[in-house]
């Protein structure tokens, strides 16, 4: 157990398998600022990790130096802020990696909870999800997808589903980092 | 007045006058992803317009260039979703050019509310901002600050202040980009 607002939570954001705009399955790139949003928002509402998953080599390793960058030598003294965030982020090949790490690290049940901007049958409400997570009996990871978003076939392997972010204009395509910010702070900001 | 949530609600991006990390006062340069994601956040709630604000034309002409790529041609092609975000945007020199272009637009009194990360007293809750935007009587612009956040001299030409984002865990240094998102949000989010 922990105090921190969003200590039962860990984020992964998936590079793979997500959809292109065409629906095809495919990896996006790693983007410098999808490892720093979401690490600083992590921060800020106490996220255990979060993980950035790609199955491509090359990818991780960007990543890992992006992270690298800010945790040691000249970006830790420019800016230990970032140093603080960047510290919550794993690079790491695929979501059976990211489970199995969650495993060693929390003695509990691990639940995966896909997020996305679609509605889909059974969703969890944010009450409701948040509720699950201050329970504490069980550790909760927020899935996000990167490209055009998480695919149908990462949906049939998951505990949950959190239902969208819906704002009543009829258009949801917020960008990941600003979707993964509104959801902490749905869940945990208050 | 308007049906949308935000509707009578305009952003400001500034990037000037705002520190660095010494505390000098600034112009920080225009980024893509401001550009994007603060407009994606900015059409899903139904802000009216979203202005992007910097003294130097060098940086104008590139951000009217990336809004002009996604509103023209290829670019509005390819993604219309976001032909659609970036049709809020308007490039613009200074904060007073900001309020001369609302009070063409808008018949009402134009109330300029800062954001940013630091306590300041009388600041307004989001609740009672809130209530004010939803009286429709005045046209609220929200004020975001790039870089280490809005100079003092900022604060002294404002109408209010909102209160910060605060999640308990005494870290809030949010990205402008989540935070102009959880501030949507919280405002008009539900």
């Amino acid at each position: 157990m922990t105090s921190l607002p969003a200590g039962n939570v860990s984020l992964a954001l998936l590079h793979y398998p997500v959809y292109n705009k065409h629906r095809e399955i495919v990896t996006t790139a790693v983007t410098n600022l999808d490892l720093h949003d979401i690490a600083r928002s992590a921060r800020t509402y106490g996220v255990s990790r979060y993980y950035v998953v790609t199955p491509v080599v090359e990818q991780r390793a960007l990543a890992e130096r992006i992270t690298a960058h800010w945790q040691e030598g000249w970006g830790a003294t420019y800016n230990p802020k970032r140093q603080d965030a960047l510290q919550l982020v794993k690079v790491i090949p695929a979501l059976d990696d990211v489970l199995h790490d969650l495993q060693q690290r929390h003695d509990r049940r691990i639940r995966v909870v896909a997020t996305g901007a679609l509605q889909r049958p059974g969703a969890l409400s944010y009450q409701e999800l948040a509720k699950l997570c201050r329970q504490g009996e069980e550790h909760y990871l927020l899935v996000f997808g990167t490209g055009w978003g998480l695919s149908d076939e990462l949906f049939a392997r998951i505990d949950h589903v959190l239902e969208p972010i819906e704002a009543g204009t009829g258009y949801n395509h917020l960008s990941v980092r600003s979707a993964a910010a509104i959801i902490l702070d749905r869940l945990f900001g208050r």
